[in-house]
This record gives C-alpha cells, structure tokens and sequence, in this order.
C-alpha cells in the first residue's frame, strides 16, 4: 500500500485516482476548486469530468495543495500542459522528502518548445525527486472508470521506477507496460492531438473513412519522423504511446481533439469552438509547439503545418484537407522516411 | 484512354471499374452470373454490391470471360482469394497477347501459402505477362463511388509498371502512390483481416476503444514481424497498406472481417456469421494461413493464435481476448521487435 497524491481532478486525473484506491493504495486527489473537492469527498462524484460515475468512498480529496503535498510519496501531476509549471513550482514550495513523480499530461510546451518532464525537471528541485515517469496510452478515461480492458506504458530512463509505477496502477482490467524512452512516449502522446484535429476536421467534412486512415497513416509518419530525429526511439512510435493513442483519439466519439476538430470541418471558427468544449483541447496549443518543433529541427511535417494555417493564419479547413490529400504523386515510402 | 478488363463484379470491382470510366478508359466488367453482367449493362446497377448507386452508362458487363479476356490490355483481377486460381486458369484459355496485369484481392491461400501475385505467376504463362502489380490501400468501396478521397498504393518490383497503374487510376479523389515492395504490401492487406476479426470481437464483448486500439498496434506489430521475416520492407507496414488498411478495416462501419468478428464476440457461431454475412469473410481463410505462416517462420503473432483457436478449436472469444490483454507484464519493446 502506497500513500499516492493525484495533483488535478479533470477526468482521467480522476480516473487513475480510481485505479489507485481500487488497487488499495491510500490516494488523495487535488482539486483547485474547493467546491470540486467537497463534491468528491461528499458526493463521490465528479459530474463535471465524469458524469453519472460514483466514485470510492476512500477516496478523498482536498484543495490544499500543502496537504496534497505532504499526503504523497508519489505524486501523479494530471493538470493540463500550461498549468504543470506553474503547479509544480506550488509543489516545489511544500516538498521536504524525496518523492517519485508521474505525469499523465499530454502536450509540449509553445515557445520553449520543452516537454512535460523537462518542465517538472526544470521547476523541482532534484534533491527531491526519485525520478519521473510519464504514464501514457490508449486510455479514455470514460472507459477506464468502466473497468474496460486499458493497456498503457510507463516510461522512465531508469526502468527500476519505470516497473515501481507498472506495479501501483497494474491491474486486471489496467494493464501497464514499460519502455525506458521518455522522449519518444512523450511526443506519440503529444503530437497525436494535432494529428486527431486533422481527422476531425476531415470528418467535419465528411470525407469518409479512407480519407481519415490516409491521415493518420501520414500523420503517424510525421509524428515519429520528428521524433526520431528528436531521439526517441522508432519502435516507440508504432507502439501503444504512439500508434495505439494516436487511433483511439483519431476514432473514438470520447475525443475532445476530434471533436473540436470535427466542429472547424462543419465551418465553425477556432474561438467559437473552444468556448463551445468547455474543456482544455491540448491539441490547439501544441501544434504551435510542432510547427515550431518542425521547423526547429527541419523536418517535412506537412499535416501539423496544414492544421497550424488553419488555427492560426484562418486557412480554410476544406482548403488545407485537400491540399493534403492532393500533394503531388510520388512513391509511398518518400513520406515516411 | 486504355482498355481495361476489371474480372469480378463484387463492391470493389465494380467501385474499381466506375474510376476507371471516370477516367475515360474503355472498361469491360465480367461478372461470372449472367444475370449481374445483364443488370450492370441494362439498368446500370450492381444492387447486391453497391446498392442505391447509378453506374456509369459506358461501362460495360459480360459474363463470356472469352470476349472479358479479349477486350483488356491492362486486366485487372477482383475476385476473392479462393476465386483466384480457378479465374487466372479460364483467363490463360483465352490470352493469346501480352497483357499488364492487376490484383487487388487481400488474402494468401491456406496450406500452399502463396500471396496472391504468387498464386498468378503460377498460374499465367510468362509470356502473356508485362508483369504483375497489386492495387492495395485503405479503400471502402462505399466511399470510392461517393468520390469521397482515397489514397491507395500500387506495388510491383518494376516501378515502371506500378506507375503504369497510377496514372490509369489516379484522379481528383483517388490518389495513387507507388512501391516496389510488393511482398510487403500483400502481405499487410491480407493479415489486416485477421486483426479486424480480433477487432471485431473486442467491440462484440463490449470491451471499448482503448483495447481496440490496443489489439490493432499490437496486431500491426506481428503483421510486421512475419512481413519482415518474409522480406517485406519494415516500412511498408507503416505506410498506407499496413496500418491505413488496417485502421480503416477495424474500425470503419463498412468493414465485412470487423462485423463477423462482432458478430462472434456476441455469441454468434461461425457458420451462423458466414451464413449471415452473404459476402466473402477473407479474413477467415486468411487466419488458417497466416497462422500456418507464422508456424512455417517461426514468429510469435498471439492475435493470429487466439483467433485460429477461436474459429477453427471452438475456443470462447472472451477467454481469447481476455488472455491477450492479460498477458504477462513485461517491457513494451519487447513485442515490438
């Protein structure tokens, strides 16, 4: 049994804080609203991130961060991309032992380009931090809370913490694999988002099924290629973190990327959509980070430029999908090495 | 303007023959039922195959596989794998010139385990033979005919000839790249079947997107280690005919492997699901061999096993699925490679 802190009760913060307290270990979940927090310890239920789901009554949960703090001797960062830094450096205030670190978020940082474990790097002081591993898959939390079979990775350079983590959240139903490439499980994790908004709009538009396989096929190849040539390791990118999350976000009716995709292919504008979602579409702000990234280490990643013109230079949707799907005839293998 | 012979009046055929008038090139369908050919020549329809679409009025139908045979210089094989051999036989009575030919059946034949442009080499004199190309890719014929973008590739060890079949078939909707790696590219459209199966019966049981996406990146992983272990290019499993078929095969509504696979995670029997299905089950035939294959090469593919246990030893589909998700935890890489 393991005292576990879960920092962020969105929905798959709040699923995995379910693994936890059904897999026995003493779980606290961090919430920054109060109200949330009385809700989950009052209600056990989380009606805004997973409605109609009740929750263990041994969960609990608080908004003081300086208690979530003290509960942990793992802390599961769940908060949204832009949030880590700033979450992290509150963290950092309260942190008097060592602590083994997870992180679940998906996405990459605009400007400095970083990924999640290089922001928590960079903000935690190193005296206090065991090691982090990025826990990542094909795995929406609406199926999870369902006990639905789910496999994911855990990652970490050090494969000893990589295994400690498979061991908390292992499972019958939460089966948890391990790979010691952090830089290319981040990434699959990551891009994906962009690659799932292409598909949406490509289903906004009704293009059909073969049209969106085109793009995700295309797409993983864009993805891993930068990956490579970033150091991760290519046999990651054809695995869970990366083909495995890239389709169940490209195809489930669970994906928030998707969605918002599928609203900018039916002609809906970028701030007409995000209002619409009411919830953090990680996939816009990172492919300003991928284009960025692409052009940073020179690497041909037309659909993730196609999307960039589409939510930042008001490129029409219907434009950009066809411009992709119409590049000039060449030999397959071209696009994907 | 070619003249082409499409053999095989099933959706694929047909969709395949409609491009190609689009295109502007002189095609001749045959159909072995009389009946079909009549239907497709007087009212310009294929109601059992394509149903609610009008065919082009200059595409014509026969059932006399002399005047077929006679018409094409370019001929283009659409029948189904167990079809394959007996139609080249009747094709070799009639062909007295040299012809380019063009496969675009999915599946390899149980106990010989020939691919399919293997199966052709066999059967058809070399002298009559420009050479062999396989049409292959993501490709629903539901969507083909709605002009719904399509992206597909043509294979032959000889680019020349594969960029032959690119420029018969490439228009606005239907974009065509080319390969030489035609081992590779046979062998992913045929073995994306026997995943779609897999597939299907996880959607059967309820068990939800996250292990769908699972058992596809798990089952493009050991389509990739046979193909490879074949002499397929790793790369070609990651293109369009590798993981964009097999995406598309298991998850889009259209896919015949995914419903009969549905319809045994439900509880149905085989000879229940074929009896209903009223079309080829490729897939089926396609698990005896590759299991075949994969004993013959000495290469892990559990997907393959679990499923030949299923349809051919009466295994319960649930306990199948269950023991792929189940099985032992252990480094993700290691059932990459």
């Amino acid at each position: 049994m393991k005292k576990v802190t879960v920092l962020g009760a969105g929905s798959w913060g709040t699923a995995l804080a379910m693994v936890l307290t059904e897999n026995g270990h003493d779980t606290l979940i961090w919430s920054h609203r109060e109200d949330q927090a009385n809700e989950i310890n009052e209600r056990h239920t989380n009606e805004k991130y997973l409605p109609n789901i009740q929750l263990p009554e041994k969960l609990t949960a608080t908004s003081d961060i300086k208690s979530a703090v003290e509960h942990g001797e793992i802390l599961v960062f769940a908060v949204p991309t832009k949030a880590i830094r700033e979450v992290a450096g509150q963290v950092m205030n309260y942190l008097d032992k060592k602590v083994l670190i997870v992180h679940v978020s998906k996405g990459i940082e605009p400007d400095t380009l970083k990924r999640i474990s290089e922001i928590l790097e960079e903000t935690l002081d190193p005296r206090v931090v065991e090691d982090i591993v990025v826990l990542s898959g094909p795995s929406h939390a609406e199926e999870v809370v369902l006990h639905h079979p789910t496999t994911i990775t855990a990652a970490c350079a050090n494969l000893r913490s990589a295994e400690k983590i498979q061991d908390l959240f292992m499972n019958h139903y939460f089966r948890v694999y391990t790979n010691t490439d952090v830089i290319g499980v981040e990434l699959g994790g990551a891009l994906k988002n962009v690659i799932a908004l292409a598909a949406g709009i490509s289903d906004g538009l009704n293009y059909g099924d073969n049209a969106k396989a085109a793009l995700i096929t295309r797409g993983l190849a864009e993805i891993a290629r930068l990956g490579v040539r970033m150091g991760g390791n290519p046999f990651t990118f054809a695995g869970l973190t990366g083909m495995g999350d890239l389709i169940v976000t490209c195809t489930s009716v669970h994906s928030r990327n998707w969605k918002a995709g599928n609203m900018l292919g039916k002609g809906m504008k970028l701030d007409e959509v995000l209002e619409n979602m009411g919830m953090v579409v990680e996939g816009v702000r990172t492919t300003k980070a991928a284009y960025q990234l692409a052009q940073k280490y020179d690497v041909s990643m037309p659909i993730t430029t196609a999307l960039y013109q589409v939510l930042f230079e008001n490129k029409d949707p219907k434009d950009a999908v066809d411009e992709l799907m119409h590049r000039l005839k060449k030999r397959e293998i071209d696009y994907l090495q």
